[in-house]
Order: C-alpha cells, then sequence, then structure tokens
C-alpha cells in the first residue's frame, strides 16, 4: 500500500490468500478435485428450495434455523436443538471458532498433512499456527495431546483429508483429555465413515464437532455446515456469528437434506463401492492408495513422479487434486465419482502410465 | 466458564451479542421494525432461484459471484467487476471490513444515533470504538473527520438510521478527506435516495461503499451485499472471506435482481410515495417526524411518552422498532410498508393518543 489511509491489519498483508481447489466455470471436466458428490441432492431438497423462492424472500430469515436445528438433533440423537450452530457452510463454523478462541498470538494446533486452510485461518486471526506431523500408520504422536505450548483450540479433521484416514472415538477421546483446550472434530467426511464423534459432545465439554452438507448431502452450491457442542458453547459462540447467517433458501434447502436421510444412505453406498472398486484398480496400475474412510483415495507411486500424472490427467479434461507437504512429500487426491467418471479417469491414467513406461 | 478449557477470547466474554429487531415467526404481525421492503422481489428472481435449485448444487458455487460482479458493474457505472466484492448479506462486508482493518485495541469511529450493530463488530474483534454524536441538524461536526485518536476504520450509514437522514456526496467527500483511514459508507438505504457515493470511489481510494439486496431489492430472506472499492482494496479484502462465501443460489437470485431494474424502480417509488403520505399523517397526529432518505420515518414526539406507544402498537398487533440513544433520547422507528399496512398501523396510532389524551 502506497497510501497510509489503508492500514490493513499487519497480520493480513503478511499472508497469501487460501486457493481452494480449481473450480472450472466452463469446460466438460471430469471433476474429481474437491471431493464433492456426483449425485443430486435429493429431490425433496429441490422441492424445498422452490417453496422457499415463493415464501417472502423480502423477510429476514430465522436468524438461527431453528427448523434445521430441530431436525438435525432428532436425526443425530442430540438432545436438542440447542446443541446445534447453523453455518453458512462449515467454513464459516471454522472461522467463528478461531475466531472465538484466538487472540494475537495465540496458539492453533493441527495435525500435518491435512486441511491447509486452517493455518490461514489463523493466520487471518493473527495466530500462531503449530503443524504436529501424523505418524507413518497415520494415527497421532503424544505431542498432538500434550498442553506444552499452551494451545486455545486444536483442529482435527477426522477423516483426514488427504489421506482419508480415520481415528475412532476412543482414539479422539484420548486426545482431548489431556488437551488444555477445545477439540474440532472436523467431520466434513463423518458419514462416510462407519463411526464418528457425535456421541462424544456429551460427555466432553471440550469436544466440538463440525459437520458440512456439502459433500455426503451434495450441497456444495448450497453453503450449509453446522456445530455439534455443549449448550454454553453454542451460546458463547453465537455472539460471533452474523445476525442472519443462513438465508430463508439454506434453511429450507438443509432441513429437507437431514429429513432425507434414505437419499442420502443410498448415494453413500454407491460411492462406497465406487471406492473400494477404485482402490483395487490403482493399486493394480501401481499406485500406493490408503484405505480411506471418505469420498477420496490417497494415492502415492514408489517409482513414478506425480506432478507431471496430475498435468497430463488435466490435459485429458480430468481433475484431481495434486498435493505436496513438507516431509511428507506429493500425491493425487482422487474424489470419488460415478462409476462411469471414475472407469473414464482410469483409462486416462492406464494410458498415461503405459505410454511414459 | 468454569472450566478452564474452554477459554473464550476475552472480549467476547466481556461483551453482550447484538440483538437484531425482532423477527416474529408466527402470528399476523404487521412488520414495520426492521426496514423489509414490503413487496415481493422481482418475478425474473424467483425464476432464477428455480432455475439454480435445478443446476448441479452438488457442485461448488463461483468462488467470487462473477455474474453478480459483471452485471452489478455495469448497472453501477463501474470500470469493471475487480471494483465488486460480494458478500453473504452486508453485514459479512461489514464484518470482514472490521477483521481488515482492526487489530485488538484500534479505534473504530462511527456517529451516532446511528447502526448499533457497529459496536458489535467493534467488541467481537477486540477494537475500540469511538462514537461521534451527530449535530442537532443531522450533520456532522469536524470531529468525525479527525485524525485525533487515530481511527483505523470510519463507518458511517448514509442514509443514516434511524434518522433516515442523508448526507450529500460532497459533504462524504469532505469527511473522507482529512480522514487518516478508510470511510466505508454504508448504504444499506441508498437506492431510497436521490444520490449516492459510488462516483466518490472512483476518485478516493479511501472512501468504499457497502450495498445490500435486502431493503431495495426485497431480498432479506437470502442475505446478499457487496463492497464496492478500488480493486486493490478488493483484492486484500478477498483474502479474509470464506472461500465460498456466497451460495449459488444467491448468486443467480442476487444478479437476476440487480439486472431486474425496473421492477426495484416501480416498488421504489410506491414506497416513497407513501413514505411522504405516512410522514403527512404521522404530523397531523402530533408526532416530530424527519425528513427521510430511506424506507423508514423516525418520530418522536414533544409530549408522549414513546415506550408504551410502541408497546401498545404491539399489542395491536403492529411492530414498529423503539430504540432509545444515550444522550439523545428515544423515537420509533416505523419501516414503509404497504399503504393498506400504513393504514392500519395509523387507524391504531390514531386510536392510541386518541385514548390516552
Amino acid at each position: 500500500m502506497t497510501n497510509s489511509k489503508l492500514r490493513f491489519r499487519p497480520a493480513l498483508s503478511k499472508m497469501k490468500a487460501y486457493v481452494p481447489g480449481e473450480q472450472p466455470q466452463g469446460g466438460k471436466f471430469i471433476k474429481l478435485n474437491t471431493n464433492e458428490n456426483p449425485y443430486p441432492p435429493a429431490p425433496a431438497v429441490v422441492e424445498a428450495i422452490r417453496a422457499a423462492a415463493d415464501s417472502r424472500l423480502e423477510r429476514y430469515p430465522d436468524p438461527v434455523g431453528s427448523s434445521f436445528r430441530r431436525m438435525a438433533a432428532q436425526r443425530l440423537g442430540l438432545p436438542g436443538p440447542e446443541w446445534i450452530l447453523c453455518g453458512n457452510g462449515s467454513d464459516e463454523i471454522l472461522t467463528i471458532l478461531v475466531r472465538g478462541f484466538l487472540s494475537d498470538g495465540d496458539l492453533l494446533r493441527m495435525p500435518t498433512p491435512s486441511y491447509i486452510l486452517y493455518r490461514t485461518l489463523a493466520e487471518i486471526q493473527g495466530a500462531r499456527c503449530e503443524e504436529i506431523s501424523f505418524n507413518a500408520d497415520w494415527t497421532l504422536p503424544a505431542a498432538f495431546s500434550s498442553p506444552d505450548g499452551d494451545p486455545r483450540l486444536t483442529l482435527l479433521p477426522n477423516p483426514n483429508s488427504p489421506s482419508g484416514t480415520v481415528l475412532s472415538p476412543q482414539a479422539v477421546a484420548e486426545i482431548a483429555a489431556p488437551l488444555p483446550c477445545p477439540l474440532v472434530v472436523d467431520e466434513a467426511y463423518g458419514d462416510f465413515a462407519e463411526e464418528n464423534c457425535i456421541d462424544l459432545v456429551k460427555q466432553h465439554e471440550n469436544i466440538l464437532v463440525t459437520r458440512t452438507l456439502s459433500k455426503s448431502y451434495s450441497l456444495a452450491g448450497l453453503r450449509f455446515g453446522f456445530l455439534v457442542a455443549q449448550p454454553h458453547v453454542i451460546t458463547e459462540l453465537t455472539k460471533i456469528k452474523d445476525s442472519y447467517n443462513c438465508d430463508a433458501i439454506a434453511i429450507a434447502a438443509a432441513t429437507a437434506a437431514i429429513a432425507a436421510s434414505d437419499w442420502q444412505t443410498e448415494n453413500r453406498a454407491k460411492i462406497l463401492a465406487t471406492r473400494e472398486r477404485a482402490k483395487g484398480k490403482l493399486r493394480e496400475l501401481g499406485f500406493d492408495v490408503l484405505d480411506s474412510a471418505a469420498n477420496f483415495l490417497w494415492c502415492t507411486h514408489p517409482d513414478r513422479a506425480l506432478k507431471p500424472i496430475y498435468e497430463s490427467l488435466k490435459e485429458n479434461q480430468v481433475l484431481v487434486r495434486y498435493m505436496d507437504y513438507a516431509g511428507w512429500g506429493d500425491g493425487l487426491r482422487i474424489t470419488i465419482g460415478t462409476d462411469a467418471q471414475i472407469d473414464a479417469a482410469l483409462v486416462v491414467l492406464a494410458r498415461l502410465l503405459q505410454s511414459d513406461a
């Protein structure tokens, strides 16, 4: 800034913007790079949006999304709606948590390799970020649970991205116990796993769970996520959110989505079947592929460079996510699409590996 | 908090939550308390929402709302889309500005009586808030433009709420010149005024304008607002927003709304006619009513207590906003509804003033 009238916060001037996965607005890409669900949302969701379009949009929405909170509490077996905070995507929930617990210079703890947005959120807030490396078997070392350094907030994606690995609720409870701060279990991919940490929230004041409707409910375009925490935590964090953070259409659609659990269950089953089939094929092609509890696979290769594979895939209209983590190396994170999308990607991959062999 | 594991930021623990105007979810209130538009959004907006409901909501939306930015830049006579930042309501834009410019202990300046949310936003951020009182004629004293105290951000609603008064672009430019910080002109009600400050943004790097579609475009339920600022300011502030802060449906609807300017112009004309008629009638009833450049009227009374009037109106299913400002006293802010709504409210008011005389 040349003009001293525009004095942005120093934390902001120093940082780089977070870059989400590519979202090409045109073209005919097979898009396997941002873990979207390949199936559309439930017909009841589309109906709810149509009804909401005619329902007095000139009025402000319910500030706390009561209809969603009631339905979600029922579906998740929570004592009541006061255990839920609605957000404009779980990104907003994460932002609210960072703004709730971290002052300038405070410590945020997170694992690595993991969701790189967390570091950006800490930087925006002016907080410090401590990245604790996963063990080779994707468990976490004791340092992750240690009070050393006085972390004020700990974020743990579970299932994790990019690995797709998951820690059991028991392991999560053991991590939370020695921590001097809230442990936020980011369950963006929780619906694809066999177990989750919702029940832990009832027993542990410092275990908080975030969820999104973007992945398992096929609603990335809608922006709706939520936090599950004990009611006094919800009350305090509600102070931070904008008065009307979720719009009337999103609230109606999200309520319909979480009510339509059969649709979600069926799509989940299809995705898990495709995932297991893709895993086998990728291993046949020579990739090292981790077992996944999410809707994507993390692929490395013992002797092939991965960035050229990512680039060649892109030239062939197949978008996957190439990621490179300091101390861990790189890999390809491949979202599970439809069978047809995955088959098409596998054909291109086989050809690429063949031709360069 | 009894448990030391939940150490909320001190700024947060001290503050009280902002309380927006009542939004009764049931009942048959004539709702004249939160400055909503009494008319529905344009038919093209409802059509755009219906189309968006069928358009791959399983995919992430355009992160920056390109279609809206292009259309809004054209409608507002701006050089290009890079002069616009889309937000989840202008509330989010204000939050982004506060997070962009104010560190712990920094000074936010605002006028009073004015939009009380600003103080809450400063408190959440841990910033200090300096309220400069309007002059008796609703102009601002020199202190508002002074570099004294080193303000890092100044917020000015124009037209102002609750007064409905407006400063000319020339007066705004004169306020901005000596300020050592950005002057954000909050034009939530700008579409109801005869002039606005959009053109000033092109000449003055430290003049920023916020807008919302909630009021003049009848879309309070949708949550869409935007910032107009020079492109390098937009770029820096974009770092702060969540990656996908506006959903696909809101972007489509907002684009259709700002394109359908005839609908907005017609509703505006109706509201202004009703406003002028209501002003005359309220003055006949003995109220002191300010001339308004917005979609509401600020009413005081030389010898009647206003809180009981507010309460009696509410008992009669008419909701207006009762506000009380230290050093200024109280008043009723009455949103301009339809003619029928305003007539019904005037009948109740006349009866109340009569019966208690």
